[in-house]
């Protein structure tokens, strides 16, 4: 799904991933941490595609709905069981979206 | 391939598709481009994966790289070609990276 009904300036966290061999239970986390992220306040969407490099935006009202998530609990030991097993690397980006442009069919 | 070897603050153009069912010609022109983009000024960076979403993210110096490869004319060919043919729907975003962190095994 793509998200696109905001309102800029908002926050965009770019997390970009690749797995190691090992995701037994990934895709059972990944989603029950997307479910608890659209609970979060200040969350406003998420797209997310994979390949040999799989990419997740998430969309977020203000700095600090993100680092609440950051915080969260069950993120975080979500976040540790994926350093210990599924990721082999990643890069988290936190950016301000200033502009966008949008086209449909 | 993730890239990891910027300093921030820096700009991040995500670029979010759906395709259409007519794809013909589409990976030629999507490498050809990418190719392009690699040779402008201020380029730092390209991230792609696709699903049922496409989601590419390319990382610039700074917003006049950006509007100056928004302007490249085979740039601008292709585009309009994708808004024919090949995308049902896009979004583009142009976002300013202020905090990274990473990653690795």
């Amino acid at each position: 799904m793509i998200i696109d009904d905001l309102k800029v300036p908002y926050y965009a966290v770019i997390f970009s991933t690749i797995l190691t061999d090992n995701i037994s239970g990934y895709l059972e986390t990944a989603n029950k941490i997307e479910v608890l992220a659209k609970e979060q306040p200040g969350y406003l969407g998420i797209e997310s595609a994979r390949s040999e490099v799989g990419i997740t935006v998430s969309y977020w009202q203000n700095l600090d709905a993100i680092v609440a998530w950051k915080n969260n609990l069950e993120h975080i030991e979500a976040r540790n069981l994926g350093r210990e097993k599924w990721y082999k690397k990643y890069q988290l980006r936190i950016c301000k979206v200033e502009r966008e442009y949008g086209f449909e069919k």
